[in-house]
């Protein structure tokens, strides 16, 4: 127990980093952060360090996604901008992240000292980050940091999106107040009045019409609003499909739970049931073009009940200051249960594109296809694993895996910053170690951010890789194909020998893909399985998808 | 030839692109690009893809620096943003490099829709490139966009500064004006009468006092001032230092060149020259720390002439609006020779840390040292040559190799961002592919960005490339050493087996360099050479600029 005169601002800022719990951060050391790393190695907290920032921030993400917030700490500008990417996507998409940045002196600020990292203007990486986050704090004065850092990390929780303090290396061991109970923040307040209109309003769109339905979106995890979901899925028998960007938000293996929507990309009863709803309830959803299959969705407004950032729009007017779980709780009591006849509610378990309820018999000389690589992969995922897919043919793939229970889903499905599981495999597997991990990454994707598997043997920890070697990156490709899209090949199953640690294999049959699967079983530590498919081969609802973009090239570049 | 017709937005910039003297471009594809590298690939600048958009920008730096100018091109947001801490390095360390990003069309742009890649605000990516950049623009409209692009790249050349141009997909194919010949930015005109006094008083200093000296800074090199630097040192005898950004400004072979200056780190006549001159000379130099031996430059005001970033700056009063080039040549008037008794020179060819008139007789069964190393590079570096040093020991050590002639040194020594070389490396490469280029870079530097020696394979370069094994950080064990500076060891040696192409060896002893660089000599592409070394073994420059950083750190973080 330390005594109040022990307490300094970094010690403060670890405590108050544990009190929301964040039991890892990830970073790479710089001079102007060695300080406060010497003050995490002394605290609950632990530092991985990473080959670089970029994979640090994408670490702090998955992490994040699994343990509700993540953390990455760089050194000043060459540190943090390099992982800036991270910090976007993570505001893109919600995600819980603390960015911080060791910085210079305030007194070097002060004489705006041309010091190695500088850019002249000291305020530049500050001003850079508050463009995303919600909140950008430089801690100068320890007097002032205590309260500086606890409204960042509230901002960080309630909002569900990434912060940013400063901490310039004089000051992380200046003294300050001592940290009492963290006050976490409040839930947001609803409006009374509004959110009773709005439940009105949308209990008389869903019940005036035939085949209500529900699409369950991100926020759902990020808040978690599973109970409370799976009180009005009961009370109304009502049948929810998920998108992408929310794969796994409630449990698939849940009789009411119909399927992937993607728009025209979506299975035909998948489609027709959500496109059909006379109402459709979208809570916590990201109304965004992939997980819309392309913007092919034909979802009308007028049919449409939207509860997503604190507020709720149906049709085409909103009611502010209301909660989603207050909304959920109030549709709950108010609505009754849906005729049975007008529910179709057809369990995806048995019809999903690829699912464990279909046997597969492996035709062991022959060539793997994408079909069958991801109907193969329906009866590899276990219960308990943290499914990741990388942006490409293994996002649309692997959201068409069923998913068995207590699988969590992550697929930067919004976003889509191509390599971005190599670096959130790192950050989900520190998450949850009792949990397997498994990853879907194509060779194009896997180039940008490899070196971070070794950081992943370097941990000890074990996840499984597919990288799936296309020659190339697939999406482009069905965009319209060029030079551009081709990478150098590589002997990805070779790079564990490289880096010190894991197994590597390389598979090209469907029979040598269930010895490498077999294999993977005894392995105690990374296995990648580097698996050949033809260039073209990817789902047709990926195809579909890039058929909305090839039309939008199209039109931005005739001739 | 085409016909006025047949120009838009996106050949328009093309051909601009190829007027201020780019041939090639470094980037990633993404679906808000494919439009425009289309566009390029039907034009006279060459595309090269790489692996990922930092090193793709780490390139076009490398690229600038040979070629003086360079560019490279993503895709919206998660492209770019990654390859921001390019940009701002080279924003900071004034290299000319343009910055294009695809982005998604204006319509989308004005319904704010979401697609992939977006924040919700469209034009965070621009707020945040407006930071980095000397110009930045959004071609939303075909009519204006010609005078944009033409502002911009004028301001690049101008101030030798980054420059950020976003190119929405549906703008790229609109037609536009033909661009004509492109109108170059004028140098700035000097305010004649402060030209004529801060000559005066600059005479006046230096010829009062005894001992004149100049140091060569980098924007000598960035403004081709090398003519006008012969002509002075011509006309005044005045030995010249350099410091670590700005080496190879004029030729090291110069008789009046006495060495690296830095601070307390430079050899003894250096530091007594340089620091015992009545009158020193800055022109174009960066007074940053690293330059400055970690600021222990005991360089007194009054004895300072710094002219640079247009102005000169006489003790503590500044002459501004006077450009370098006219300052040079109006002092080359003015000045006469120094007295021979008071120069004082002696050349550094003969007394340089490392150099090739010290005889160097391998010990073959020697394990190898850094200074034995760095003895030995000054025999194996060439005419011709371009030296790239990463930040580490490499930078210091190579900064203390005399260079032959012709040689180009690149060091990122001001901004400091480690992995920089690797990218960089490809960019210099293909600038200019005549020359021999030759990388020194740190085992800890070289993980965040080691795929693209895939790149450098892919493209049939054949540099060569020294992987500095000695485990670890060391510049931050200088300051503080923990478990943050380690890193996973891997087999450097190893990877141009995976990336398909090159050779890769490990040495530790002298009589295994030897037989390496032997091999190199035949080596018709790329060379990896992993050299063992021991933890803490480097210059004692670098020892003491780290003194400087410890220092620091023990003042910041007590007990």
């Amino acid at each position: 127990m330390m005594k109040a005169s022990e307490w300094n601002v970094g010690r403060y800022l670890l405590r108050r980093l544990e009190q929301v719990g964040l039991k890892h951060v990830f970073g790479v050391p710089g001079d102007f952060v060695l300080g406060f790393m010497d003050q995490i190695l002394e605290s609950k907290v632990e530092l991985i360090t990473t080959c670089n920032e970029l994979n640090a921030g994408y670490a702090a993400d998955g992490y994040a996604r699994v343990n509700g917030i993540g953390g990455v700490v760089t050194t000043y500008a060459v540190g943090e901008f390099s992982a800036l990417n991270a910090v976007a996507g993570a505001y893109s998409e919600k995600v819980p992240v603390v960015a911080i940045t060791g910085a210079p002196t305030v007194e070097n600020r002060r004489h705006s000292a041309m010091l190695h990292h500088t850019l002249g203007n000291y305020n530049i990486p500050l001003e850079i980050f508050e463009r995303v986050t919600v909140a950008a704090v430089s801690l100068a004065d320890p007097v002032k940091a205590p309260e500086q850092i606890d409204r960042a990390l509230r901002a960080c929780l309630y909002h569900k999106r990434p912060v940013y303090i400063e901490l310039p290396s004089d000051v992380t061991h200046r003294s300050c107040t001592e940290p009492g109970d963290f006050a976490f923040p409040e839930p947001m307040l609803s409006d009374a009045a509004a959110l009773a209109e709005a439940v009105d309003e949308a209990v008389a769109l869903l019940t005036a019409r035939n085949n209500p339905a529900i699409l369950v979106g991100v926020e759902i995890h990020r808040y978690g609003l599973q109970d409370p979901m799976n009180k009005l899925l009961k009370k109304t028998g009502y049948p929810f499909a998920t998108m992408l960007l929310g794969k796994t938000a409630l449990p698939e293996q849940n009789p009411q739970f119909i399927g992937l929507y993607e728009g025209m990309s979506s299975r035909d009863y998948v489609r027709e049931r959500v496109e059909g709803a006379g109402g459709l309830l979208c809570l916590g959803t990201f109304m965004s073009d992939f997980n819309l299959g392309g913007f092919t969705a034909k979802l009308e407004d007028n049919r449409l009940i939207r509860a997503i950032d604190g507020r709720v729009r149906i049709k085409n007017h909103y009611y502010n200051q209301v909660g989603l779980k207050d909304f959920i709780e109030r549709l709950t009591e108010k609505l009754s249960a849906g005729s049975p006849g007008s529910l179709d509610v057809r369990p995806a378990v048995d019809s999903c594109t690829h699912r464990k309820s279909a046997a597969f018999e492996p035709e062991p000389g022959q060539k793997l296809t994408i079909r069958r690589f991801y109907d193969r992969m329906a009866h590899f995922v276990q219960s308990n694993d943290v499914v990741m897919a990388d942006t490409g043919t293994a996002l649309f793939s692997a959201g068409e895996v069923f998913m068995p229970d207590e699988v969590t889903f992550i697929g930067q499905a919004f976003y889509c910053s191509i390599g971005y599981t190599v670096g959130a495999a790192l950050g989900a597997a520190l998450a949850a170690p009792e949990r397997r991990v498994v990853v879907f990454v194509g060779d194009g994707a896997f180039q940008l951010t490899s070196q971070e598997l070794s950081t992943l043997i370097r941990n000890g920890l074990n996840p499984i890789v597919f990288v799936l070697n296309n020659d190339g990156y697939t999406i482009e490709r069905l965009i319209t194909d060029g030079p551009y899209n081709d990478i150098q090949p590589w002997k990805y199953h070779l790079l564990p020998q490289v880096f010190g640690g894991g197994r590597g294999c390389d598979v090209y049959t469907e029979g040598e893909l269930e010895e490498a699967l077999e294999k993977a079983r005894g392995n105690r530590g990374l296995t990648l399985i580097e698996v050949h498919f033809d260039r073209m081969d990817c789902s047709d609802s990926l195809r579909r998808a890039c058929e909305q973009m090839a039309a939008q090239y199209k039109r931005s570049n005739p001739g």
